[in-house]
């Protein structure tokens, strides 16, 4: 197939998904190769513990010390180190983390299903904004939340899903652009759709009213708690487009704290890779630059669907939120339909005249153009445990 | 006092207004003049069943058919030209109706409460899109849907109210304002955040899970469930800054299909008048002009306190489901700071770089200026009973 055809093909495939959430559960059953000793982790390979970054080194280390395999915080590197715990890329088994969150083998998952390709992407729960294991937190409140939310939460909701039928995913996105989401940074709307959405079915599961109420009044005040949906739906819907022989469409981007990693279709699973992207952001009061966490995440997947950074203008409110104006993140946004092979008719934005979000990155056009792709981040703390201490963007230096 | 100061002292209460959701009550309870034969409707006062719309007509008979006052829908005209049935203004008792809808003393009403100034308003619930009483339908399957809410649901929301300790209605309404909603004809943003609060509420009320899973249900489908509360909110921020002795400041703003009213602070309880307005607007298919019911409706109190059409910078989604483009809404919107004394920083624009909304319409500057104030509305059929029928957009005449 000569590269046109390979790339309309794999457009025609991004623009046909149709990912619902259909179920939560734990990842031993989702991916059969994951085992004991494995943790999934965002971006690209790491070579090792040495390579982790704070947010990844507190999110290991609390994990270990969550599931007993080890019996402080102190004794993680160890175990690491000894070889004792595999990490390997999330986004090779079509899983994604949020930042530093890692994924074990019973972590539960929220499942994406593809329903126009057959194809599945998972990712872990959102734990909320503040102290969180995907930041690095590893104190006790921070993994007691954890536990509730892997535990009593997930059943709950793995109840009102599969009672439900299965929630589209995208049908929800493409409203929350209509109200001020971005789909990345910025999830209150799409967040507050799915709770109108399932909260009935909650409450029709066996659960007792008082667990429910309590699953509700989390996901009630969690604005983000849509965040990993959009990312394993995005996910989904771009590995259907994956391996066909000839396409120069990007099918991921996603960073690990060393490096950002990049795939291409019709270069299979192979990654590229480049040095870590700058990210300009806006700290918390008494932080700076100097404290930010190196970039890490799987996050980006949302800007590689033409979502989040990709679909700025639709956020007017988000700009300030990550640093700028809303005129500067609008032009920044639009610059990516010269990278872009199509429009997503799906997803619109009003304030561009209801135009469709810019779709499918071409890396022939970003080396022609020398434009990198935007994306938006949250920016933790070197160090582990202190939470999210701002937002951002940044560029992503495809190699 | 002179004029600047009094408006100054309108301008400081209603930037003070704090609107809590309180309660559901009938109507009775909460206005004690409300007698068997009353009926409140939209608008200033009415010279009689004459001057009754489609709209009205359509929602007295099915309120009179529902309350067991006539044998069937067509009995409703003598009665009401009996002068067995009084028709008063609901502004007149800090009450509002949307569209052609009536209050009853029986009808439960939404109870707004502004704790910044110790006044009452209220308004009754919204039945959703469609075939509404409010429209003028009064078909078997609207009256049964009225029933079951002005029921069961109005009394588990009441509980879920009590149980919360009050929703605070601004504070929702200013995020909405960031989530693509107006604040009168849009209410999307508002409805769903809403349900994020009070549903755990809900749960939390001693009725069994049937019946809460339908009222979230109802809810969560309905996304202008939101308006009356918008309406009440803004009434009980108003009322507080009425009879200030010297204030030109526009109080109210309605229409009763035949005429277009207002208040203003100084000039106390009367009521000015204008002939209707003309709509703009954009229909269903196979409808047009021709077929629009005169505009009656008091959601005109959204325009009143700087929202709606007065911030529909806020709203670019909603300028295609109202007729015209987002700019030329935008457009609209800014004229009116022209006419407008203050800014209220707590509902901020962010397509306006956060400009807060134009505050207190200073009836001076209407005429100084030549620009009339612009609304949202609906356009009910002209015949009751055929529901929504379009959407669009007027300039208040004032007198």
């Amino acid at each position: 197939m000569n590269v046109d055809a390979a790339n309309a093909e794999a457009i025609r495939r991004l623009a046909a998904a149709r990912p619902f959430l259909v179920d939560v559960r734990p990842a031993c059953e989702l991916i059969p190769t994951l085992g004991e000793s494995d943790l999934l982790h965002a971006g690209p390979p790491l070579a090792g513990w040495g390579e982790a970054c704070g947010a990844l080194r507190g999110a290991i280390a609390g994990t270990l010390l969550q599931r007993g395999r080890i019996p402080d915080l102190d004794a993680a590197e160890g175990v690491v180190a000894n070889g004792e715990i595999r990490l390997s890329p999330a986004n090779d088994v079509n899983a994604l983390a949020t930042y530093g969150g890692v994924i074990g083998n019973r972590t539960p998952l929220l499942v994406l299903e593809n329903r126009a390709a057959g194809v599945r992407a998972f990712a872990a729960l959102n734990e909320g904004r503040g102290r969180a294991l995907r930041y690095g937190a590893n104190d006790a409140e921070t993994l007691s939340r954890l536990a509730w939310l892997e535990g009593e939460f997930s059943e709950i909701l793995a109840s009102a899903l599969r009672l439900s039928g299965g929630v589209d995913v995208f049908e929800i996105l493409a409203q929350a652009l209509h109200m001020g989401d971005d789909g990345h940074s910025r999830q209150k709307a799409a967040s507050a759709l799915l709770l109108n959405a399932i909260a009935p079915f909650m409450v029709e599961t066996q659960f007792p009213k008082e667990q429910i109420t309590r699953a509700l009044r989390f996901v009630g005040r969690n604005d983000i708690f849509f965040l990993p949906l959009t990312m394993a739906a995005a996910k989904s819907a771009l590995s259907s487009a994956e391996n066909i022989s000839g396409s120069t469409v990007v099918t991921c981007m996603c960073v690990n704290g060393a490096r950002f990693g990049i795939k291409v279709s019709g270069l299979g699973d192979r990654w590229f890779t480049a040095p870590l992207p700058t990210i300009q952001g806006r700290y918390f009061e008494g932080y700076g630059a100097d404290d930010a966490n190196p970039v890490i995440g799987d996050s980006e997947i949302a800007e590689t669907y033409g979502l989040g950074a990709f679909a700025m203008s639709a956020a007017p409110a988000l700009a300030r939120y990550v640093g700028g104006s809303p005129e500067e993140a609008s032009r920044l946004s639009v610059e990516m339909y010269s990278i872009t092979l199509a429009e997503d008719d799906r997803f619109t934005v009003p304030a561009l005249s209801f135009r469709g979000t810019p779709l499918g990155i071409d890396a022939r056009r970003v080396i022609e153009h020398g434009i990198e792709p935007i994306f938006n981040t949250g920016i933790a703390h070197r160090e582990p445990g202190i939470g999210q201490i701002g937002a951002g963007f940044g560029r992503a230096p495809l190699a």
